[in-house]
């Protein structure tokens, strides 16, 4: 029988360095002995890509904070369907850039939802399916917000305040602290090179 | 005081004739001295528009029942917000071509999506807020497909078999039963100038 592949999910708001954490995770993995599939929020499939693009590119008009919810919820039902759930299956890891911490972080923290209508759209969506483990890259908004901002024209969220951002950071942490068995706070102000040892550090302790 | 608007829907499968009716029920309220808009979805807006663009054009891999469900939710939170609240507020009439009973009919008839799902988004996106009148234009689904499919290529829902429609048609005749006050059914296999008039004669006497 193959055993079940783990869930592995990145948290953190703009500039805390997810991807290059992501990779970092993925070659602990590999060199581990596992097989390993990343993968990124929202987006994750062809369709989630587009719902992507619709929730990133600016909007004349405002955005209902509820609407955005949805569209991640809806992104992340295809992802569930198409992606995550067949390759942990199929025994695979599954290293994925962000998932629902952020909605409750961003929709919840970021945009005043009210958690319970996210914990709504939680158990619609994944009732069963929670990440094995969470890493979740912490820094400051101003010092993330000026790498992110270093990168191009900013997205819909990159428009944000940094007072957004506080905000988004606080829920994160609320979060960690009310699932600390799932969640791993790794400081990301320090140096890439001590962040990256101590990501291989933890992979090597909680997965392998 | 502003008097409130009325908000009116049309429900019904393929080619019954919803775009014609919802003309025919602007101009009868236009006539009783009402302020009107019409609109319809998914979509209603730009944003809706777009995720309506995702909903109809055939998919390369198949779209998760559930992925669709929440589409069509988060587009009606932003024709909620956007359009549908602040024109009944300001005393207009909304007719609006498809609301949440599709979704009872498509996703949960069609596709078998759970109703207490359905329920469940129904009731993160608008607990408070009903059509005053409802009305199901009805008739077998080889007649309405026959008169769609003469219209150009068949977008998703559209490519479904005949089943799929009667299923839809049978779960909208259920939502009819279960809230009596609020729909009025319309036998649309007879001639368009008939079912044009029962229109007139439906609208006048419960709404003007």
């Amino acid at each position: 029988m193959t055993e079940r592949g783990r869930f592995i999910t990145l948290e953190g708001i703009e500039g805390v360095g997810k991807t290059t954490a992501v990779a970092r995770i993925e070659a602990a993995l590999r060199r581990g002995g596992r097989k390993v599939i990343t993968t990124r929020e929202p987006g994750g499939t062809p369709l989630g890509e587009r719902i992507r693009e619709l929730l990133l590119v600016p909007t004349a008009t405002p955005m209902a904070a509820l609407t955005e919810l949805l569209l991640m919820f809806a992104a992340r039902a295809q992802h569930l369907a198409e992606v995550i759930e067949p390759a942990l299956g199929a025994g695979h890891d599954v290293v994925c850039d962000r998932f629902t911490d952020a909605s409750y972080a961003y929709q919840g923290g970021g945009r005043g939802v009210d958690k319970g209508l996210i914990a709504q759209a939680e158990d619609m969506v994944h009732r069963h399916r929670q990440p094995d483990l969470t890493l979740l890259l912490d820094a400051p908004p101003a010092l993330g917000l000026a790498r992110a901002r270093g990168r191009g024209a900013p997205d819909r969220f990159e428009q944000e305040q940094v007072e957004f951002f506080s905000r988004v950071r606080a829920a994160y942490l609320e979060r960690a602290r009310s699932a600390p068995d799932r969640f791993v706070i790794v400081d990301a102000t320090r140096e890439l090179a001590e962040v990256a040892s101590e990501l291989d550090r933890i992979i090597e302790r909680r997965l392998l």
